[in-house]
């Protein structure tokens, strides 16, 4: 039966890292409880939403967790429950005992509370991966990755492969990251230090935006680790699993063009463009569909909104380098702005074919790494 | 036809001043507009959802606003979005020109915006109010009070008079400030340094709970006026009227206990015993009506809960000063959280009758000017 005492805030913050994966909606009564494994080498925490997992580890000598574990065992707690309690205990360290009947008694200061557990036999079993891991990357890089990309997955429950985010490994080095949501596509590619073998997952959307908060420190690497179900983010302390998204993701390399097609070139500062769509999308706000029109013309380059129930708006763009053909192509000033976020350099570069044919935006430096390409919408 | 030229962030924390009379449901479509009035005093920006009013002044030698009129006139313009258009603007400063149809041109930078406005005559008149100011007082203090006291009022619409704040002016000078849900009672009593006609009115708790937000400066005054149906908080540039909540509010002098009656009392550190209820909440989480218990003997001070389906919890707690007879009493820990939140000294007094009778909350220091009446639970 469990006894250990261990420092409240450190155990906390490992609390809350397993606690993301705590659904809203819970499948099934054991997946609304944390599953808590005390051995000699330390705690484990498991959580679950049956799709994902987190199983973080407190080692026994973090110096930080002042940790003393006085008798092994396992049992189940209510997770949200289990976390308010933990956070309001008065003192800076606390003991955990299990009792009799999977009672769990916290002693800390002047309080002492019980708490109803359950038996650690009741929770599922999580999947264990035993292959050698397929790719290995920084944290800080991955989660820039997925940032760069998932915002452009589906929504649409319709075609279920688009929702997530496709990931692939190609010439064991050479990492592809792909979403679209068949308006618009994402696709960030980076050469990896080490090398491994070839694969392609669909990953949820849910777990790609989750990563973030689940691995803190960017430094790290972290490794992953495919079977043909799930995928395993792994680091020395979190096993994080997520199932992936059955089903053949699209040839989206198909759809984007190849250079000799493009017709006009812009160059635009990267903040002053979003400024200037965020004003133009909010004449857009009463319209459905409202789309906004860029006039490249040879004297001025003008965005406006024309939106008979609200107003109008009208404004010359600051184009920094041009090359090519006028042009009038209108578009979802949200996807443009969706777009432009996730650039980090300052200058980006938008290359058209026509206006009736997706255009693209790369990053100026970067270039072809990182495209973005948006369909744009036919008015007349 | 109104122009003029401003300093857009100056104009735009002055507009949000008004913004916040604008509802959520909206009872006439002229209440989702501002109604601006330019004239050579200045501009004055009008918003209203029907039950409060909140009429803002920007004087033409306000110099922060960098205020020049052009033109004198009047106009609607849909409140929501003329606040996004403004905050969304490239420049410093903005032009706004008042054209055909009550349209209106903005101008910032590069960008020229066109805005639908509507004729100013479609907006309801605001009472306003002729009399002399019933009271005045600090907006600081005012805000306090209100702090005090609003959370207490019902939220239950089965007694209408109860969900407002009942604020009374008597002997000229003590201004009273009182609500109550029938179960807790919060009273604040305040001597102003002016005289002022006495007056008993019952406020609705948004106009209470609005207050601080409208009025920023805790140094100036507002003087109070009143009409049958309204009550105005005014200073040199904001009027802010709520209409009144009719009926009479029930006598809560006779409910608070006279001195003689009081069995035991208890002090406490206010934040201690805050965060020991905090955790007594947490474990009647799963209860409907869930209670503490203080258990009040010769040698320990017990605050304990016992929720047959989560748990139970038991803690010492730490008395700076006892005097009477010993207690068992029960009581929702909600209504002690509440009220030890809004004591601003970090010594609270705790006065007893029994346990089926109602217990006060006091300040150490303050005393019977800051009062709180807590109902307890009669449990066996």
């Amino acid at each position: 039966m469990i006894k250990f005492t261990i420092n409240k805030s450190a155990f906390l913050s490992n609390l809350r890292v397993a606690k993301q994966a705590i659904g809203s909606k819970i499948a099934i009564p054991a997946l609304s409880k944390f599953k808590i494994v005390v051995t000699a080498k330390g705690i484990e925490l498991t959580a679950s939403n049956g799709q994902t997992s987190i199983v973080k580890m407190l080692p026994v000598d973090d110096k930080d967790l002042g940790m003393l574990i006085e008798s092994e065992g396992s049992i189940l707690l209510e997770a949200i429950f289990f976390d308010s309690v933990i956070s309001q205990l008065p003192d800076v360290t606390f003991e955990l005992e299990e009792m009799e009947n999977h009672q769990v008694l916290l002693r800390s200061g002047k309080s002492e509370i019980t708490l109803k557990g359950q038996d650690a036999d009741l929770y599922p079993r999580i999947e264990t991966i035993q292959s050698a891991p397929f790719a290995k990357i920084e944290i800080g890089k991955l989660k820039q990755i997925f940032n760069e990309v998932a915002f452009a997955a589906s929504t649409q429950e319709s075609r279920p492969v688009l929702t997530g985010v496709h990931m692939m490994l190609i010439e064991h080095q050479i990492l592809v990251v792909v979403a679209t949501d068949s308006h618009r596509l994402s696709r960030r590619e980076t050469r990896l230090e080490s090398f491994g073998e070839d694969f392609e997952v669909v990953i949820p959307n849910r777990a790609v935006s989750g990563f973030g908060n689940i691995f803190s420190d960017d430094e790290e690497k972290v490794s992953i680790y495919l079977t043909s179900t799930s995928v395993l983010f792994k680091t020395e302390t979190i096993n994080f699993y997520s199932r992936l998204i059955e089903g053949a993701y699209p040839d989206t390399d198909r759809l984007i063009p190849e250079d000799v097609f493009y017709s006009l070139d812009l160059e635009f500062d990267v903040s002053e463009l979003l400024h200037a769509m965020n004003r133009a999308r909010l004449l857009t706000a009463g319209m459905q569909n409202g789309t906004v029109k860029l006039s490249v013309s040879d004297d001025k380059d003008i965005l406006s909104v024309n939106s008979p129930e609200i107003g109008s708006s009208y404004e010359e763009l600051n184009v920094l380098e041009k090359n090519g053909a006028n042009l009038d192509i209108s578009f979802n000033p949200q996807f443009i702005i969706d777009a432009l976020k996730v650039v980090k350099e300052p200058t980006v570069r938008f290359r058209f074919i026509s206006n009736v044919r997706p255009f693209i935006i790369l990053p100026k430096e970067e270039g072809a790494n990182f495209i973005q390409l948006i369909t744009p919408i036919r008015t007349n």
